[in-house]
């Protein structure tokens, strides 16, 4: 399935906290980059996200901020 | 300021493309990848976002999503 | 892919109206519904989105808020 | 009050999972579709969703992506 | 209806900005703040947004995030 | 660094309630109106996010929805 959210960034799941509803689950992309993703904790389980495995961090583009020094 | 966005992406503007009311700005992150954020028009103008220059892509972590092959 | 977003809903692509950076895509899921889904204008294209098409709108569980009478 | 969200989905509750901050409510539409709502534990309370009302999910137009097989 | 949004910010249209698909709406709250608002043109047009309007801005608290100095 | 979000309002911590992946932090704006927003725990963490002090909130403009009687 193609999907319409503009942005797809490879990376490596870093690790993941798990809480009663939430997950917080880190990807590492380019070093020294780590990506923060809060997913549910249903959808951490259902994809079995687990350290060192290969994702996908997917963000929709109007969701993108842009700051400048 | 600091924010509690946890995601911080550095890269460079690509392209902008203008429309009525929002903007397309590709940013280029490392290589191959390029961020889409869509932003106001009056965004990208206050900010004077130019081809080039130097900016940070930035995503509140609730806003990123994970996929797995 | 699998990818984490929890809320997936099948329907076919009832119009579509383009801007000169963004889509409005309507989604015809059980009738009477409609969803309505704004995209950039780069992504209908790439998806190839048209109308009749089957597509699956596809929605962050973070996203959605409750209303009650 | 009419609200500018364009996407109202009208279902009942099918389970409320509450964590500390968070919680976790399963709206059923159309039979075989559950969508998943993330709503803080307050709001939860505030509207007093509970297992069979009927609720009505609301989502911004913006924050609906498209997948497309 | 009631819903689970947790910010609704009475104020006043000052400005309505239509393009193709999407409309910038600033709403006057308080003195000096505006709070700008991005919905699509068939919103505006469906709640019938004209400057000089009672409004509330409604924003997801999942949405918000926090700078400090 | 100037971002792109167009919203940026004053205000002062009321209140954080920190669950074990996310973060409740009110924020008192002009009175009597308080904005809740959702952050990730580390995110509080980091900011060092207290009651009583001077904060922004900051809200994406395309995360704004508009309510009218």
């Amino acid at each position: 399935m193609k999907i319409s959210a503009r942005n797809m960034i490879k990376g490596k799941v870093e690790s993941v906290d798990t809480g009663m509803i939430m997950a917080n689950v880190k990807i590492k992309i380019e070093s020294p980059d780590i990506i923060t993703a809060i997913i549910t904790k249903e959808a951490a389980k259902d994809l079995g996200i687990k350290e060192g495995e290969d994702v996908v961090a997917i963000v929709k583009s109007t969701e993108v901020m842009i700051g400048k020094e």
